[in-house]
């Protein structure tokens, strides 16, 4: 019987998806997404295990909100796509646990609109949040704005439903805030970009959803930053939710292009934080945020600051630092990264690297992002010639290396496009115990195979 | 040349201890750890490494603080054991990080007490805290009384230096909050309790110290636990940092062990909880606290309830929780258990085993515990004939399986006394998923034998 039969009599007709269908999808943010040509839709985890005993040696390639921005759902032909999007029901939500149970292919505003009634939230939110899946969170160990607050989607994962490479399935969706009772099995599967095993059901740890969140615009000379943070840490404790920030020439670029005439804050020579701070309702929070900036203010650790006293200031504050979301959307040519460094170290690369493109015709540097957790998002424009990826690589990886401890991907992952830049920064005894992983859970080397580990 | 010679003149004469050595240090709670005779005390990573390279085959024991509580530092002839304590340096504080780096044999309590000056903490404490080690706390994924509010020790570790079974070093030391670059293999050490490497440096996340914590002992039908607890966590948010438990047995036990008379809450036939809730001053923290209990007073959730308006009231509070250490400490006879269920199946799980006991003569169920994570220390007293230890666990565990996701180990591990309720508890595919990690890593089964996987 012929591979696309078999799969029809095991998922039935409708759940099995050729080139002509697959055509009319979507593919996402990867042009190559649907290259496999062949795409099954299982029910749970038990169809799942049925494919891939029916397909041995078969790639394998996950793919939810194919959302992620590193090609790790690129697919090509003689390998099978597996969507998790019947896979959406959310099968439990708990308030005195703290937990509710979801299908892989659920979406996160999904969720977030199931638990809004309960006054409770996943602490992870992104701006995928319409497209993006559970299931895809959780192998791409998602970040997002609230990460200083709340972790990274690691964090609120209790437990997991995993198929493996060769059909078993692992059931380790115990919601128990304390499990100690042998290896915690879920965190290999976590952020392992379907490398190692399929995610097809998430036990996720909720929390109270913030009451009141009070927003600021800071202006801060670079230097002052490290010595600030930990003084906004220690006066607003747990409060703090959010520390974003843009370095000027961003801070121009996403003001202009969100059509904003009048700015919240002059623009200057230093570097531009929002921050989020939460309360018991607004002008409590206000009041806490206020009093956290004004002896940086009078000490002349910040140079400017404004707190937003209504929800259009707020949206106004945010709606320039989401201007950095339409960088090269316009199609301008440029380079995206998204980098992470100790948060001293983040002003001195972001100088290091300029000083490095100066010797690149054109080439200019925008930078944001989520400055508390150390993670900046770079793009490199090329306002003249057309410089190889490979040679603005060379210039922000290369800088990179002059920063001890710093990470090549903060939160998008590696996927495809950054398999190079992980080998020359890993050291070969870390990829040694990589590839032991991958061995011992994918030895015929299925599961989306290339992505992370090439 | 001589295996100890050979160990000498890697170390030195002084860090490698034979029996006679040995036999004047303290085994801490496994009596049996120091059987093997032999312990190497290497200086770091390196010498470590290189000790490992010498023994080939041998089995390896890693030691921390010997506080824990299932055996896992049990050792036996032929074996070598590894003590951390000469890496016992904080070789880095970094406010502005949020992170330190530690050796693995720094204690807990060396490790606060250079953070307090900074106004900041490790997330976890546990009572063994001025013994226990920071690698030992890592391997065990220890728990505690603040679980609630800060996780257990996995959500602490920002990165970790590990030495392998065959002696390569693995430096994942990176301190950063965000690194979505390749697997994240420090996962699969922490809580492997020494099975599948050996934590030698520890990349910790610092938390701002509480300002204020105001504590409160509350009276509950057991049957209103789980609505009462997402009440509090509503109310309290993040604020809300402990809710231990104590069924009344179990606070009469406690409270007579600590010779206290006048008693902050009169005996009853329900609940006693110990509430903590963290606050910017102690008035503020105790109205929080006051103002989420009166409402529940007021509707008869909660049958009675005592702020405590003083450190020594609170002290009062507090040492009636810690008689549970006392438990068994007199030579009574008894076995201990550490369980973890879902907060709703908490005293349904107390009450089918206070039945399943029925039947065992003289045998008491003194149950306290972190309530707020689910998780239960059950100590079954014998007042009557000795019945074997194998009994008394088939009551336990044999009544937990009836409650779907419990877990036969909450906070202290497996070693090698819960092997047999771990394995009677994993499903097949689970177990092979633990072993094919163990194959990955420590092929030759050296590292800390027998333990977990038995």
């Amino acid at each position: 019987m012929a591979l696309i039969d078999e799969l029809r009599s095991l998922l039935g007709e409708a759940h099995v998806l050729g080139p002509e269908k697959l055509s009319l999808r979507d593919p996402g943010w990867c042009k190559t997404s649907q290259a496999a040509g062949l795409l099954v839709r299982p029910a749970d985890a038990a169809e799942l295990a049925a494919v891939l005993t029916a397909t041995p040696g078969m790639g394998i390639v996950p793919q939810g909100g194919l959302t992620g921005l590193v090609e790790g759902t690129e697919s090509h032909p003689g390998q099978l796509i597996v969507s998790f999007e019947r896979m959406n029901r959310i099968e439990l939500i708990d308030p005195a646990q703290g937990m509710a149970l979801v299908g892989a292919g659920v979406t996160l505003a999904e969720l977030d609109a199931a638990l809004e009634p309960y006054g409770l939230m996943a602490g992870v939110d992104i701006g995928a949040r319409d497209s993006c899946t559970i299931g895809g969170m959780v192998s791409t160990n998602a970040g997002g704005i609230r990460v200083l607050r709340y972790g990274m989607m690691r964090a609120g994962v209790l437990g997991l439903e995993v198929v493996l490479a060769d059909g078993a399935v692992l059931d380790l969706t115990s919601p128990l805030m304390k499990n100690n009772a042998g290896y915690d099995l879920k965190q290999v599967f976590i952020g392992s970009e379907g490398t190692l095993g399929l995610v097809t059901k998430v036990a996720l740890r909720l929390f109270p959803r913030p009451k009141a969140i009070a927003t600021a615009l800071v202006g801060i000379a670079p230097e002052a930053l490290s010595s600030f943070m930990p003084r906004l840490r220690a006066a607003l404790g747990d409060d703090l939710a959010a520390i974003e920030g843009m370095w000027p020439a961003c801070y121009r670029y996403c003001a202009a292009s969100q059509g904003l005439t009048r700015l919240p804050l002059a623009e200057g020579p230093g570097l531009f934080l929002t921050l989020e701070a939460f309360g018991p309702d607004d002008q409590t929070a206000r009041e806490a945020l206020e009093a956290a900036l004004v002896p940086a203010l009078e000490d002349g650790t910040i140079k400017d600051a404004v707190i937003a006293q209504s929800e259009a200031e707020r949206a106004t504050i945010w709606r320039i630092r989401e201007g950095g979301g339409l960088i090269g959307s316009g199609g301008e040519p440029g380079y995206h990264y998204d980098v992470s460094l100790k948060l001293a170290d983040l002003d001195p690369y972001v100088q290091a690297l300029e000083a490095a493109c100066a010797g690149l015709e054109g080439v200019s540097v925008l930078v944001l992002g989520h400055v508390g957790d150390g993670n900046l998002h770079l793009s490199l424009m090329l306002d003249g010639p057309l410089h190889p990826r490979e040679v603005v690589d060379a210039a922000v990886y290369g800088t990179l290396r002059q920063f001890q401890g710093g990470s090549v991907s903060a939160e998008h992952g590696i996927g495809l496009e950054k398999l190079a830049a992980l080998k020359a920064a890993q050291p070969a005894p870390v990829r040694a115990a990589m590839l032991a992983l991958k061995a011992a859970y994918d030895p015929e080397n299925r599961l989306n195979p290339g992505k992370v580990l090439g």
